[in-house]
């Protein structure tokens, strides 16, 4: 299954998304059984971040080429970050880079756990069992910023900086997948979406041995490549079994 | 005002906090102006953290002698970091030490500003216009963790560790008290709650040139000075004007 969060008449719905077709749905399927309500076409949906998460968890150093590529030491214990939920946005909509951004300005392709049970102290099997579906997530960022700045509150979690979406996938197998960027349709990386350090069910298992994690909860699983984008460009995630999460980039003050 | 939220019957409900009883409400006095639907008495209350915020933001080094003490540089600029929302916990609930925590366990007495507009480019007086009132939080910190961990994840973050309330006062000057930290009754510390490298409001405007902030978020605005706890103290945090945040320390594993 496919359920996606979509603006019907200025308001956040849940839908179940078919080839054409998008079934509302009466609430949340992380924490029940909803209804169908109505049908819309998916064509021409307005699609927002399939959840906005109780917390946004988030992995850094997760794949051995983007380490290297770092200069970074690989970690020998899976931690964890956080990212803002202000960042969020969904698919279509736009990334607004901001006008005093300077340096390097870059997508981060990623893989997202969405938790769909309570759970602490949870074993390898019960985390494995916890997760409700998976998503695509563009950990966009300004480097500059980043590297000057004491926190990542501006350099990744600037408003519109987190893409998420399109829809959460129930049915995939998400570790065998490819995860290809393409900007303006030109493929920039492509690689094995489970080539992790840590896979993310080792990441539940550390965080829930201290931490309670929710329905809701996201985990975004870190990236192998990144590449520059610039207002202008449109951005690409695929993610085999999941779908394509595709976003423009817009400079700042620019209202269309 | 006095606004908390506390659990009645296993749910979650808004109150406004008189001196003996508490009336229920209808509904989020962040998001409209709920009717009175009930009143319970303020003692023996079950105190919830009394907000749950989408956006949870902590500033770290911001009064001068927790600085010095910290042997780190002054901030020249207001930079704020992220704590997590199952770290929260209410009036009166244990704070719990997990079992392998080795080293300083310690408490942080902060000021936190509740916001209750949407706001983005916020001039200095829009920020204080968009303040909805004040509460008190511990940011419990186990220092091993902190210095050894390449995030605060669990060092700031373990379930339990972030104690806020035990309600929002929309009437105070807020910066013109004095926060006093007491275990098991004794003063440990006390200082000027408005001591600060940057106050709310310059953290406000900073934040909001690129991000949005909503009505619940929380701005947690450092402690001045922090103190040992242990399982089996009772640690208070007083500030002028709002009110005492109490909570008792337990081991892991204490159900009591």
């Amino acid at each position: 299954m496919r359920y996606a969060r979509i603006a019907v008449a200025g308001q956040p719905v849940w839908g179940r998304v078919g080839e054409r077709d998008i079934e509302l749905l009466s609430g949340s399927p992380l924490t029940g059984t909803p209804d169908v309500v109505g049908t819309v076409p998916a064509d021409g949906a307005h699609w927002l971040p399939p959840v906005v998460p109780p917390v946004f968890y988030a992995v850094g150093l997760n794949y051995p080429r983007h380490i290297a590529h770092a200069g970074a030491t690989t970690p020998a214990r899976p931690e964890v970050g956080y990212r803002a939920n202000n960042a969020l946005t969904g698919h279509r909509s736009p990334i607004v880079k901001p006008a005093d951004v300077e340096g390097r300005f870059e997508a981060e392709p990623e893989l997202v756990a969405v938790i769909g049970r309570t759970l602490r102290h949870a074993t390898r099997e019960e985390a494995r069992d916890a997760v409700f579906g998976w998503t695509i997530g563009n950990d966009v960022s300004a480097r500059t910023w980043q590297h000057q700045d004491r926190t990542f509150w501006r350099s990744k979690n600037s408003d519109t900086f987190k893409p998420m979406g399109p829809w959460i996938e129930t049915d995939v197998d998400a570790l065998a997948q490819t995860t290809t960027l393409r900007v303006n349709g030109e493929t920039r990386a492509a690689f094995a979406t489970g080539d992790m350090v840590f896979d993310p069910f080792a990441y539940i298992v550390a965080i829930t041995r201290y931490l309670t994690m929710h329905p809701g909860d996201v985990l975004w699983m870190g990236a192998e490549a990144v590449c520059a984008i610039a207002p202008g460009d449109t951005v690409d995630i695929e993610i085999g079994g999941i779908g394509v999460l595709s976003n423009p980039v817009h400079p700042e003050g620019n209202p269309s």
